[in-house]
């Protein structure tokens, strides 16, 4: 490549303050250094997380940063996913060696989950790449970088929910989605699906539920609902919301004996999780899961060929598909649940 | 038996109100029904959640009532233990009838867990009885009724410990010594017992305890000072205090990625657990234990078997032997924290 070794100048949508809109800027990003790749990102689904983190509720969000962190690019083939191995010096948004190769207008630029999706051009450290299958579609299986992949190996991985099980899974988006076709795939024998927006239930059945309970139609606590459906308690149950009174209802939603309650959902900073001892001492058990349990980047080959094999929904997630220019109007969809996922072309 | 088919009358601790002392009275013991026997009880320890019962604070007790649930007796030879699986009317007080065996001075007294072991006879479920070896001394293997079951199994059937793995147990009790022992027998490399009196150290470290550490001789939170000292977190914590605060403490001291925090004790009523679910959804799993997670009676025997054959202590478990009617005084030993457990033998 003529640009091998050389600063690239592009495009990227910066996230100069929290809680401020993003500014497309043209930024400059250095070549990488040992251990690093420079990828041409084609695709990047945007996360609830991005938002997130940019609304500044996130406590440990630094700014200036390029956020995203669901991408598909080019070097060879590979997708960008979030990295939780190194999270020393990732988490707060350097490159493993402490320093940054994103700058604009002369002020560094802090990564994101040590991937920065939203640019054109964009470093990672070469842990952080899954090489994919070249013929897969880079503008649908960015997702597996992030929400599907999460979602789905919650019930394979974290839960390992079992054959004939009954299952619930509270928040009907790409998150909740993602559990569902994973409480199917592994054999579950009923999936309710719960949502506050009844718009959301034919795609929630569709992707394997059930039944569906919208907690506006009942006046009891939607564990105490459930408790009754399912005759004890579910024995699995999934919270993709991120609200921690959800997180409470799923862990007591569970069946006595044997529940296992799955927080998949990212709370907002500072709010805790809260409930009776006896809940635990009585045979459920409360977990929780990042990347859906997956240990390596192996995992998203393996994911990308399942969906290639049609084993795999991905298409169905992306609701919309826009251009890199119009992210803004990518985090409204977001914002107003108009949408599974928004997936942002370049 | 000259008596079969008669009411009994005997000695029992009554209690007749939450919060009063234990009365010594005369009570009938009705003939068994279906399904039920009347045992002559011979030996029962006194646990912290007769106590717990006995002072008002579980918002379950009913009165008046007999308490005591771990105890062993003679019909051929058995063991009552607490019973979890008719929870419905033992939960209650009842027998699965609905209905009570004890009377004194014509009012009915209620059953306690499915056992009134604190009664010279008790009529308990046959589905609470397990019949054990008849050469065991039942002043010893009493304590299998409910304690050392809890605490042992806690470590290998809930937490499942793993040889070579890192635990940290938090209160040096009958439970947490039980607990330590289990953690022993599955061959865990390292066993940190926590306490605040420093007199238990020794007796911890008999049974198997690595390490000690009185979090009083910190200024930090016990969780960071277990986080530092086994270089980011224990594999496998127990709670066998029953305060909440230290719930929190047991979890967070658990190793991200993989650890696991199991709740023994039993925490006051309307007192709830908390923590940031960050905790959670970064790979620590939060679990509870009764009975040590043995789904059935017969593990009774097996545990009687593997004292019998020296493989479990349980000798060591009793500093103190009382008769009957030195009830009072056990329960006195107990809150003055001065014995592991106390005997009484009828």
């Amino acid at each position: 490549m003529a640009t091998a070794g050389k600063i690239i100048r592009c495009k990227a949508a910066v996230a100069w303050e929290a809680g401020k809109p993003l500014m497309m800027e043209e930024v400059d990003v250095a070549p990488p250094k040992a251990g690093e790749v420079r990828l041409k990102v084609v695709a990047t689904g945007i996360c609830h997380t991005d938002s997130y983190t940019l609304s500044g509720s996130d406590p440990e969000g630094v700014f200036p940063v390029v956020l995203g962190h669901e991408g598909a690019g080019i070097v060879e083939s590979v997708t960008v996913l979030c990295n939780c191995t190194d999270q020393l010096t990732q988490g707060k948004g350097l490159m493993p060696d402490g320093t940054t190769r994103f700058s604009c207008k002369g002020k560094s630029l802090f990564h994101f989950m040590g991937c920065s999706t939203f640019s054109e051009y964009t470093v990672v450290a070469e842990i952080s790449l899954a090489k994919v299958d070249h013929r897969a579609p880079l503008d649908k299986v960015c997702l597996l970088g992030c929400g599907i992949t999460t979602g789905y190996g919650a019930a394979l991985n974290t839960a390992k929910v079992e054959a004939g099980s009954t299952c619930a899974v509270f928040g009907l988006g790409a998150l909740g989605l993602a559990a569902i076709m994973g409480c199917k795939a592994s054999g579950a024998a009923r999936i309710i699906g719960i949502d506050l927006n009844p718009d959301k239930f034919p795609t929630a059945r569709k992707f394997g539920a059930t039944d569906v309970v919208n907690p506006k139609d009942h006046s009891k606590p939607i564990q105490e609902v459930l408790v009754e459906m399912t005759d004890g308690g579910v024995d699995y149950s999934f919270e993709c919301v991120g609200n921690v009174a959800i997180m409470r209802a799923a862990l007591e939603a569970c069946h006595k004996g044997w529940g296992t309650s799955v927080i998949i959902g990212v709370a907002a900073a500072g709010q805790e999780i809260s409930t009776r001892p006896f809940q635990l001492v009585t045979g459920r058990t409360w977990k929780g899961t990042a990347f859906g349990g997956y240990k390596s980047v192996d995992s998203v080959p393996k994911l990308v060929e399942e969906y290639m094999n049609k084993k795999l929904k991905v298409d169905e997630f992306v609701t919309h598909t826009l251009p890199f220019e119009k992210i803004t109007d990518g985090f409204h969809l977001m914002h107003a649940g108009k949408c599974i996922r928004v997936v942002l072309k370049f």
